[in-house]
């Protein structure tokens, strides 16, 4: 363990956050890190700038020497993981060891697990007492989600070192309900002197990441010193604005605001929202506002779809819910979908595509209608039914448009993708409210 | 940009790994990163620990330091994203001037792209030259699904570093066809002493961590130098054994065969799977066996289960589809579920999931069906069924068992471990061929 090295507080790196995530299980590849992208954001909200993220494995000497390294570098080091009960939860002896204190068992915690247990009428495991230990003059954050605090150490030259817990939604309360309003008083005792970090971000659907490139090219010089970042994925190319605090909150704010205006004006067509927006979301939004409601059927996205557009709160406002038709026989006997469509033309067709989407919307009497048949693969392609080939529908009222996309990726890719186009299908009926437009062939290009 | 530091071949660590993940989208939390944890998996299969990994801006500096530092602990280090047409990619400006090598256009690579978008009749943006150049001296590994190759660069104290693009299936694709058998030529060529890292994971459902540690405590010393590492998530608490190379393969599997059988004994009740086993490809194997198909009727989940059990490439072997009764009227008219029922005990309540389970039955006359309803929230909850209320049912024939159980967790947390539970009710109908059970409820303990 390092030495602790003394730095003038004039040198303090104010505003700036590293995050050391801690867990064989992320370097072993068995767990994907869902915790550093949540901590970004709500710090960058704040004004805080995640500079650095790393991850390491639950050993003493790595964790200290990452967040040792951390501490040289940024204010505020925050760690996740490596506090639970077991005996691969290092996180604690760690950070006292490198902090130089000793770990105390706190007794206040200490019957407040215990009574947790008396509560559950479990009895408590000998191990848990572990999570009662506290580093000498750590400030412990309440966490009633768990079972571990959240704890807190300063260094003498007013370097934070934060400890969460890993799991996903323990960290999640903490964050909002402890650390967000430490935080803030630390940027306000400190006085602070950078702007918070603001970003604004489009959401496009239907148009590839070079494309969108190409039509705000002639505007990247024109908006600096905002930056705009490209970011494909599943559901779309997102645009991303940033101000990096170089202007005080309210310009940056005005300036953002500009920006995305002009882009707006290219890429009217695509997007479809901002920030964390979610195409199924706008399109409840839409089908809300309207008083209608939306069923669905499908067949290769297998229930993704629903879930989907079940992900909101309230999504009961405008979700009427819908048939899985994985098989032919569902296809048939729930949606009305015709045998001899299904003989002649096969179940990846437009002719079953729009029977479904129309069987769809009588199961419910609901104005609109989504459905989705493709081949997901890696079987069932056929040399005029590529794999990737997906046929999708739309209804409004009495209006139906269909289309046929040919997806790149894997199985998971193109059904995401599926799902998406399906959404974006319904969305521009309900934002345009076009009349027919022909059937269309589109290939997302690379 | 630091200066290149010569190292002993003798101090090649060889088998390590560093991954260096790039963009100011993971930084900002925009982008959950699941390259790193593919690439880890992927890569310790071959006896390459990744001993550490980082995440930085789309800086040149910050790029060049953190993969400088990595070479200097690492035998190979990769890097993923910054390689797309637009101006934020600069990797490949970043690692050209750490190794103090030009920027060349490669004809052949530049002839590929403009193939590329003339078969798809799309004239070529002028910004994607860059994707066609090289530092002088790379190996180019071609990527056949999108516009940037892979690159890997070579010091003269053998330290590799591997620039691969972030877009996941292009990266999954140039890995598994390029990277993994240039990695398996270099372990042999610079006879790589480490033996592989070898792991198991028993994946278990339906029990807490903390209860899970308590069996399998006594096993821990005996098990050395086997480590166990438990894992919790929302489809269960996973447990790790691993070998860290201290044994040659067949030594380390049979090491990992004997802990695995000695957890199986404390914890057969709870175990379905082992690896990347998912529950839902569990019980779609175990349905498959029997000839049997199942259909689903889903509520709060919304299309998650049915998402779930259509993961799997050949899923319509047992996956029959089912209806997504988001709303009363589709689980009267859809399911049958009888307006009394609703009336009289709600849509979340045991009379309900038996008939939407039953009705899921009878839609395709298949053998099994699974029925989940309840309140996901925020709204919703009531004295008696509060938040995260979930019931239930699996059907087997003409045997229905039901479950109450009551989740912690946020909205996404409770719906994806209700369609969890459900999946699990009908495993053990399935593996069991148990008599009908009581009706019990659980409560997770934290």
């Amino acid at each position: 363990v390092p030495d602790r090295i003394t730095v003038q507080e004039a040198d303090l790196p104010q505003g700036t956050v590293e995050i050391v995530t801690i867990g064989d299980e992320l370097l072993l590849g068995h767990t994907i890190d869902t915790n550093a992208a949540f901590l970004s954001r709500e710090l960058g909200q704040l004004g805080f700038r995640v500079i650095r993220r790393c991850t390491v494995p639950d050993a003493e000497a790595e964790i200290a020497n990452a967040v040792h390294a951390a501490l040289e570098r940024a204010q505020v080091v925050i760690c996740t993981g490596g506090l639970g009960p077991t005996q691969d939860d290092v996180t604690r002896a760690a950070v006292a060891s490198l902090f130089g204190v000793q770990l105390d068992v706190n007794a206040e915690l200490l019957a407040q697990l215990e009574a947790r247990y008396r509560l559950r009428g479990i009895p408590m495991p000998a191990r848990n007492v572990t999570q009662a230990q506290v580093p000498r003059g750590a400030l412990v954050l309440p966490n009633p989600r768990g079972t571990a605090p959240g704890l807190v150490l300063v260094r003498g030259d007013q370097r934070h070192c934060v400890l969460l817990p890993g799991v996903p939604h323990e960290l999640r309360g903490l964050t909002r309900e402890q650390l967000i309003p430490y935080l803030v008083g630390l940027a306000e005792k400190t006085a602070q002197a950078a702007h918070p970090i603001r970003y604004r971000v489009l959401r496009t659907t239907g148009i590839a990441e070079s494309a969108v490139a190409e039509k705000v090219d002639h505007l990247l010089t024109k908006l600096l010193p905002l930056t705009v970042a490209f970011l494909p994925g599943f559901a779309g190319t997102d645009l991303r604005l940033t101000c990096w605090g170089d202007l005080p909150e309210l310009e940056a704010d005005r300036s953002l605001d500009s920006a995305a205006n002009q882009v707006r004006q290219v890429l009217s067509d695509h997007i479809y929202g901002e920030g964390d927006d979610e195409l199924a979301a706008v399109v409840g939004g839409l089908l809300r506002a309207r008083g209608q409601r939306v069923t669905i059927a499908e067949s290769c996205t297998g229930g993704l779809l629903g879930k989907l557009l079940s992900d909101a709160p309230g999504a009961s406002d405008y979700f009427e819910g819908g048939v899985i038709a994985y098989s032919n026989s569902l296809k048939h006997s729930q949606l009305g979908v015709a045998t001899a469509t299904l003989q002649q033309h096969g179940a990846v067709s437009e002719a079953a595509v729009r029977e479904m989407a129309q069987g769809a919307r009588l199961l419910a009497g609901s104005a609109a209608a989504i459905a989705i048949t493709g081949i997901a693969g890696p079987t069932g392609a056929t040399p005029d039914k590529p794999l990737g080939t997906v046929w999708i529908a739309a209804c409004l009222n009495e209006q139906t448009q269909t289309r046929r996309i040919v997806f790149p990726g894997d199985r998971e890719e193109i059904r995401e993708r599926a799902a998406q186009a399906g959404l974006a299908l319904l969305w521009r009926l309900l934002r345009l409210r076009a009349d027919a437009a022909p059937t269309t062939e589109t290939r997302i290009p690379r």
